[in-house]
């Protein structure tokens, strides 16, 4: 008999509660997720992997909004780096995301309408507390890995440091252990491009026919330029014009780097909730995995058992490779048992979602690796 | 007799007409500028000040909206480095900007409302060829200097290749001789901003009482991160709170960098006009020196006479000092005379607007020397 609880386009409403860091509790926590291959009897074949801010749970099958393959289809599945002929892999909609997680979009059962902005503000450390129900109820005693990139990484450090015994390997790509000043800046104005949109109606749009598209939209395009480096974008477009060869004198997308800058952050709001990003980019602004801990990171992880693996890339400037080596001597601090490496790409952040050889290497040599 | 071309907050009407690169042409023009300090009898101690994107021709006196110091109150004066006590120094407003100089806020002549979206598409060239008008009507034939950081870099270098015969000396700083890929990117993301603001109306708002503030709030927000290094926002604001001890868990401006950040975008909105930001960042997207030259930039400084100064910051990534160096290659290989620093300063881009010794000791030096 089918197990129902794995599969593609699962859905759970759990009890919970969920703890929050705001104080109270959620409840009950409603979780889409995607399963991929078979959790096997000892259910110690598990790898979790989490997604980055605008990511969803389709990170191996075709997303059913774009049509698009799942955003990492190129390092998860049958004979991938992460490779589901062997592994059972879970991928979960993070609390306050979109797709089918709780999250502001959702509706308040207490008043039967959309929370809006009556959803709690989150923490990085919740999203994590809510995937733990799932791995429960999944039966996962003890996950293979945990693995993740940009906000990916963020919760896998969550996860190795709030449950270091259900985490038996974390593998963090692209990422950091806090916001700096300058992450939170750029979140910062694409909050603002939301919140001064008038059709944002302060987060109650839902039972409106527009939403706010064009601060989305805003806001994922000063976004995206922070994933891509100067490099990466000279070589991709440099100052090339679109479909023209002369320049119009006029504001429309003369340059091609214009055009498809409009063209991500119009495409964006076709798929994702202002609001969610509200929330979402605040808990990234939150995180600092030191705090809990008097400011000291090494404290997130005395004494732990799980073993990291930790990946830059040099032309990442949202989350520089200066960012994963002070996690990677926090972990030396607490005696944690640590590999790291600076790949080399042209392409920024986003290298982590893209073609690279070397990283699926690293990747697959440390989750396939004994402990 | 007072001659009253020169003073404070001077403001003429210039027959021109000024040829637009877009084709046609532009008059009259009318230009609202200053000049310290006396020109002398052989009208050769002329130093032009060129602004950046947001700024003025107030960069020694007061700012009459603001009531702060002119914008390089510290470079330029008496004794300061760009000595008024010997130079006659002029600093004008730019042609599409807000400050009284002709921009899309300026009554059309033919229509007698404001130009709005009607005024011509600028280009920095135009900006400069407006100003030669000036310095004739001024009865200076040949600058002493022409000396501007950022945008007014750009000026200066378009100065130089325009009229080479006219500028004696050319500094540039913090500055680039094209908008790169990233810098178009960061633009397009602010004029974005400002056209989704419905408050814009299509650039037809002068007449309303409630011009697109959120709009262009958001565009200056994200501006000036790229103003600021990641190392000069971490030391200035890193994580602290904004008069609290604890997370708000809410969507205020708990960090200091969103309450600073929130400062820049609303102040910038009580001193300037959102359709001369969407216009001079335009004319700032279409520099590419090299352009009227087949791509080579050496081409746009053949045979010139002119003495080059390069100076460039460490820290600065929006005008890196290989866009400098770039440059100094280029001048080189026209064979000018020209000399070259990179400085050291933790606050980006920003560093040629504050104090720093090294800088002034660089200018005064060159500006200085006998030809």
């Amino acid at each position: 008999m089918m197990d129902e609880r794995f599969g593609l386009d699962r859905k759970v409403r759990l009890l919970g509660p969920v703890p929050l860091d705001s104080g109270g509790s959620f409840a009950p926590v409603e979780i889409a997720y995607e399963t991929y291959g078979t959790l096997n009897e000892d259910a110690d074949n598990a790898i979790l992997v989490c997604h980055a801010l605008t990511g969803d749970q389709y990170c191996a099958s075709t997303h059913p909004m774009t049509g698009k393959p799942g955003w990492w289809a190129r390092m998860v599945g049958p004979g991938k780096p992460v490779d589901t002929d062997r592994f059972c892999v879970i991928c979960a909609n993070v609390l306050g995301s979109c797709m089918g997680s709780s999250g502001p979009a959702s509706e308040d059962p207490a008043t039967a309408v959309a929370y809006g902005m009556d959803f709690p503000v989150i923490t990085l450390a919740d999203m994590v507390r809510a995937q733990e129900l799932l791995i429960g109820h999944l039966g996962i005693e003890r996950l293979h890995a945990v693995i993740g990139g940009s906000m990916g990484g963020m919760q896998t450090l969550t996860w190795a440091s709030l449950f270091p015994q259900r985490v038996a390997r974390a593998v963090v790509i692209a990422s950091a252990a806090r916001h700096s000043a300058q992450n939170i800046a750029f979140h910062e104005v694409g909050r603002q491009a939301i919140m001064a949109d008038p059709k944002w109606r302060g987060g109650a749009y839902y039972h409106e026919s527009d939403p706010p598209t064009a601060g989305l939209s805003v806001a994922r395009m000063a976004a995206h330029i922070t994933y891509l480096s100067e490099a990466g974008l000279t070589e991709k477009f440099g100052r090339r014009l679109q479909d023209r060869t002369d320049k119009s004198f006029g504001f429309d997308a003369d340059f091609q780097v214009e055009s498809y800058l409009r063209h991500q952050g119009l495409s964006f709001t076709g798929r994702f909730d202002a609001n969610s990003y509200l929330y979402i980019t605040r808990a990234m602004d939150y995180f600092d995995l030191a705090d809990a801990h008097d400011g000291r990171l090494a404290g997130a992880f005395d004494g732990t058992k799980t073993r990291f693996c930790l990946v830059s890339f040099d032309s990442d400037w949202l989350y520089p490779t200066a960012e994963s080596r002070r996690i990677v001597h926090a972990l030396n601090g607490a005696g944690a048992d640590v590999s790291f490496v600076e790949l080399s790409s042209p392409f920024g952040h986003d290298a982590f979602l893209l073609d690279n050889p070397e990283l699926d290497r690293v990747v697959s040599g440390f989750i396939g690796a004994s402990a």
